[in-house]
């Protein structure tokens, strides 16, 4: 299954089958005072130095998440997408709990964008997969729901498939739906990857969807974190994560290195010419 | 399954439900020029160095290999093991293809060693086999026979389930064959990673054996080896790889960080304390 992103005309392809892509986390004012600041000061520079950075490092895409307690992404949101879009040419992963926030981002933005995210809470399926059918988004299922977040990775299976049929009942294309398994931190339940990372076995055999996380997550208050999530983040690609949401200056090593070990990588084309470009 | 080794007095215990047990590899002439020098003066101070720095960067036990062209190792190898038994206590694993170095070697080596290894040719199984049950040695059992290296991963598993069938008519028990699936340069052939996987896999699921390998072999001729190896190792682990041969100085971070990952490492005391260690 391959599910297609736009920017303006460049085109990325996520396929089940790999290799990985990669999805650019920084954009995020969670631990960048200076994003809120420059942002709350209707200065987009520092945005454009995290886009820039973020793609020379190997992002493929670009989450956007502009949301801080005070401010109201609904407007700084859209606004950020177009200042991105005057100055890149990726696709880009709106990210916010908003759904106004999303739409109106959406209205602006060219190519075609993926939700971050859907879930399956009847609120969110019922207010964001119109506007992903409108806009001809693709979207991120994250499995929670109602009931809030099982440990079991039968139930988040159960959820996803959920978040899957009621998307394409309301149009969208199954292959514009990836799932995001949930990842949390073992920090504080010594189970918490173990839960994930059968979660992504069970939908890459069983629903053959693309999957992402948030691969960060796991490391929560923990020292060497980029250890763990390495670690975290090759047993995932193996069990079927194919877009990941990190850090690129930190895991894109890690991520070729694994898609070379997987078979992905033939005469080690990709990892060699991402080491020649960091020398 | 439990494979029990020791060496003057201390046990170090390798499980096949994990925490994974580092057999240190750098005690090998394999790109150590001093090793083959200081060893050819019969200066065993580098030897011993190489093992306290192993210990110290988190070794349970040491692969001993002091082959080289040019040196008799039915000689050197017991000098060796006597030396490092004076100085250390942790278990060995005794590396050579000679027969006759590693029965001398288990004739003056105090505790239980690993023998590094038998493979499923007759020749191998008719000479080695013998000389482990005399001295109450366990065995890595290499999946490579008399037809050479297999590309299949059923085929591998084939010649483990025959040293293990073989071991055990010689009167070694169960619990003392740990088995070797090979684990081949990915530059040479880009499937050389994933049939390795496959193989653990399989002998974990369908044996459950102990597993071990030499974790550095498919990084051979690739830069950045680091990442690759961090890939391997992770997802090795996760499929039942539980005792790599490896070099403790670059992989005890993300054994420790897979550990936890796995749900093998509560309230992440061992990371958390190999990380302190390392400050």
């Amino acid at each position: 299954m391959i599910t297609t992103l736009r920017g303006k005309t460049k085109e990325v392809a996520i396929s089940t089958e790999g290799p990985v892509v990669i999805i650019g986390e920084s954009i995020n004012p969670t631990r960048r005072k200076k994003l809120v600041s420059t942002l709350q000061a209707n200065n987009f520079d520092f945005v454009l130095e995290l886009a820039e950075t973020q793609i020379k490092a190997g992002a493929d895409v670009l989450d956007v998440n502009v949301g801080f307690p005070g401010v109201n992404d609904v407007k700084l949101l859209p606004e950020t997408v177009k200042v991105l879009q005057e100055h890149f040419d990726v696709p880009l992963c709106l990210d916010s709990p908003n759904p106004m926030a999303i739409e109106a981002s959406l209205k602006v933005a060219e190519g075609k964008c993926l939700i971050n995210s859907v879930n399956g809470e009847e609120k969110s399926l019922q207010t964001l997969l119109p506007v992903a059918r409108e806009y001809g988004a693709a979207i991120i299922g994250l499995c929670m729901d109602d009931d809030g977040i099982t440990h079991f990775p039968e139930k988040r299976l159960a959820i996803a498939e959920k978040i899957i049929e009621r998307a394409i009942s309301a149009g969208i294309k199954a292959e514009d739906i990836i799932i995001d398994p949930l990842a949390m931190a073992v920090s504080a339940d010594p189970q918490a990857c173990i839960v994930t990372l059968e979660t992504i076995r069970l939908i890459h055999t069983r629903l053959g969807h693309n999957i992402t996380q948030g691969a960060s997550n796991i490391s929560f208050g923990l020292p060497d974190r980029e250890s763990l999530n390495a670690s975290f983040m090759a047993v995932s690609i193996y069990n079927g994560l194919t877009c990941p949401i990190a850090n690129p200056e930190k895991i894109t090593a890690m991520v070729r290195a694994t898609d070379l070990v997987l078979g992905r990588d033939d005469f080690a084309v990709r990892f060699v010419e991402f080491f020649q470009s960091r020398q």
